[in-house]
């Protein structure tokens, strides 16, 4: 199932994606006056798909990566957070805030936890994820190297385009992570390039934090990464959940 | 005002203290069965006196503290993230988690935002904020130098602990922050020693990421920061607000 969040009549919706029309998602929509038959896609406005109480990110988290940057292979994850607020949904605008420098997109896989997870195991991880969707882990590039700690690099409002929608049946341990920057492939690697796979990260940030439904982790970056300008449209793709298209401008 | 929150007959209720009663909120509390007169503060437990949506903490930002540490004054504040899931509120403990080494107390005043902000001036900060309560930004010391990113040393459950209540009418530009381990004082300076005191800080901040109704500001820590162990009282005390207790214990 494709699970989705929507803007329709001023008001938001929980929905579903069937062919090209969405729909109510039973035992969680109030239906009011959304037609039976559902609302073609194109006639309403995507929102981020969850609402996260947090948004877990992981640094250097693909073999090929570390290759290109010529690191080594971490022995652990290294993990920060990202602000709630700088969520984004489909087609909304990342705004390159003035004086930050250079800022990059970076695909990649994003979990969404669906039950409550505390201190399980690898093995647990997947009854207590909902499903999987788009992430654009926004960065300025310059703000990173001078911080130190990412934090402020990684949090600014628009940062975290999240989408389209969350795809619940799917095996995250193979499958392909693409970013297109207008038009063009820019990355494109596979989820079996990952360092620390789905269940483990799961497991290993379940370790530190309590994880709650719709809780956002993001899986880390393959290579590739680049800078994002004014104009510019970046769509991040993963095999099997569909393609999250944000436009690029100052603001 | 010092507003709290607290649970009664297993409900969460908003509320203000008036002597060393707890009363409802008027606007805010559906009152139900709490009677008119209030309740005694021994009656209820007290639970961390905000719901953010994000907590903001702030390195090194006392002047005596980064002389304690031999570092340079920092040029602009160097903010980073931790999660609502480890808020605790008072009287709760904080577990220290296995194989973390040390885990250290960090006494702080904390900014509750009470009206979105985003990119405002110092000037304007004040009508953005609520009020003001202690925070104890716990930390795994050791961990924190592993890591590099101070988020996961920084994140486990409990290390948040946020209290007693918000108070709303204080000037924060000179204030005593304290800490007391099993009642001795070992951290003990003033908000005047703040390198970016806190409208200077909210607004920093607000020019990153969109403060909402709740947040949490940790402004930084004094000297004396020291390792907590199992059996430990840790108290921090800020002037004219009062004092947050807590608990520790192996979890």
């Amino acid at each position: 199932m494709k699970i989705l969040r929507f803007r329709w009549r001023g008001k938001d919706w929980w929905g579903r994606l069937s062919e090209d029309r969405v729909l109510g998602l039973p035992g969680v929509t109030d239906f009011g006056d959304l037609p039976p038959e559902g609302l073609p896609l194109t006639e309403v406005r995507l929102l981020p798909p969850t609402v996260p109480t947090k948004i877990v990110a992981v640094g250097l988290n693909y073999r090929d990566h570390a290759q290109e940057l010529g690191l080594d292979i971490p022995q652990e994850p290294l993990i920060f957070l990202k602000p709630p607020s700088a969520l984004i949904g489909p087609e909304d605008r990342i705004l390159l805030p003035p004086g930050v420098g250079r800022v990059d997109y970076e695909a990649e896989l994003a979990v969404v936890i669906g039950k409550r997870a505390r201190r399980i195991s690898p093995e647990e991880a997947r009854e207590h994820i909902l499903g999987y969707t788009c992430f654009n882990d926004v960065t300025a590039r310059d703000l990173q190297k001078k911080d130190g700690q990412w934090t402020r690099a990684k949090s600014f409002d628009t940062f975290a385009p999240l989408g389209p929608w969350i795809e619940t049946e799917l095996d995250p341990s193979c499958l392909r992570v693409r970013a297109y920057l207008n038009g063009e492939v820019v990355q494109n690697s596979s989820t079996d390039q990952l360092i620390f796979p789905v269940p483990q990260l799961v497991s290993f940030i379940s370790q530190v934090m309590t994880l709650h439904p719709g809780d956002v982790i993001a899986t880390g970056t393959p290579p590739g990464v680049g800078p994002l300008s004014p104009g510019d449209v970046i769509e991040i793709e993963v095999e099997g959940v569909g393609r999250l298209v944000n436009f690029v401008e100052f603001g």
